[in-house]
């Protein structure tokens, strides 16, 4: 074996390592039970749309994957397309400190996620569900059968292909 | 002049007619009366915050460049650096029609811009202030002047560099 090649079955080891111990290092997020993978990287997403619900006092951050910022600004939304995936921040209300009629985010909730696959996810309605609570990131849900109680609330909306939120219009 | 020829200054005069109309069509929004650029591309930026205000029933998404949002990931916000701008997005409230309880961004209202240059800006706190109102996106105020409005609302929270937003925190 050359140098080269040396280098080469180091760097081999060493990838294999990474690999490895990719899951640990890496947030390692466990998938929500229904088999959906945390969406790593869904900090840098743009955002969608907010929301401040009245009925429970929280305020929300709606992002999009790049597929469903296209669609959003092409005003796609209606299916949305295969591929597009929602991501809802959910902070509890609180005040500002320096102006108290300023409602802005305390406490993290949980950030939860639509990913549309109409074969798929046909069983709910095109879309696959998942939800990951608080700062632990701890994934929602017992079994499987947790993104029928998602798809009985997004079901009102069954008109605009179950999404509440629906995309902010800028010039 | 071959084909070629003709088809090369068809095209010259397409791409000069292009660049002479590009103001009214490729966006083209005049800039503040202090100067500012209208900062190009500030839809694709990431999200720092987000607030409520029911004191002027308007909903605001606060969106960072890259200079912010890795600034305020990394909190160091007090003072921001330069180079750093925030940009502030409202919408009038409204309900969403599915859910009343919910306010969601309604009409909107204006984009308006903090630029951090502690040097460039120091009669101002060290940012500088712009504003676009509407789909139209009309540059606010009528002489560079217009930025002592923007400083004297943020003076309350000088403390904090003048900056109302708290970035979220995300796990």
């Amino acid at each position: 074996m050359n140098s080269r090649g040396r280098l080469f079955g180091a760097l081999s080891v060493a990838a294999m390592t990474v690999m490895v111990s990719a899951p640990a290092l890496g947030g390692g997020v466990p998938p929500a039970p229904n088999g959906i993978a945390f969406p790593e990287g869904y900090k840098d997403w743009r955002v969608i749309a907010v929301s401040h619900r009245t009925d429970n006092n929280s305020l929300r951050i709606i992002l999009g994957n790049d597929a469903a910022i296209e669609a959003g600004r092409a005003g796609q939304t209606n299916p949305w397309p295969d591929g597009a995936v929602l991501g809802k921040l959910v902070f509890k209300d609180t005040s500002h400190e320096d102006w108290p009629a300023a409602t802005v985010p305390g406490r993290f909730v949980h950030a939860e996620f639509m990913v549309k696959n109409a074969k798929q996810y046909a069983g709910t309605g095109g879309w696959g569900y998942a939800r990951w609570l608080g700062q632990e990131q701890t994934p929602y849900g017992k079994d499987p059968g947790f993104a029928q109680e998602c798809y009985g609330c997004h079901t009102p909306v069954k008109a605009n292909d179950y999404v509440f939120t629906r995309p902010i219009v800028l010039p």
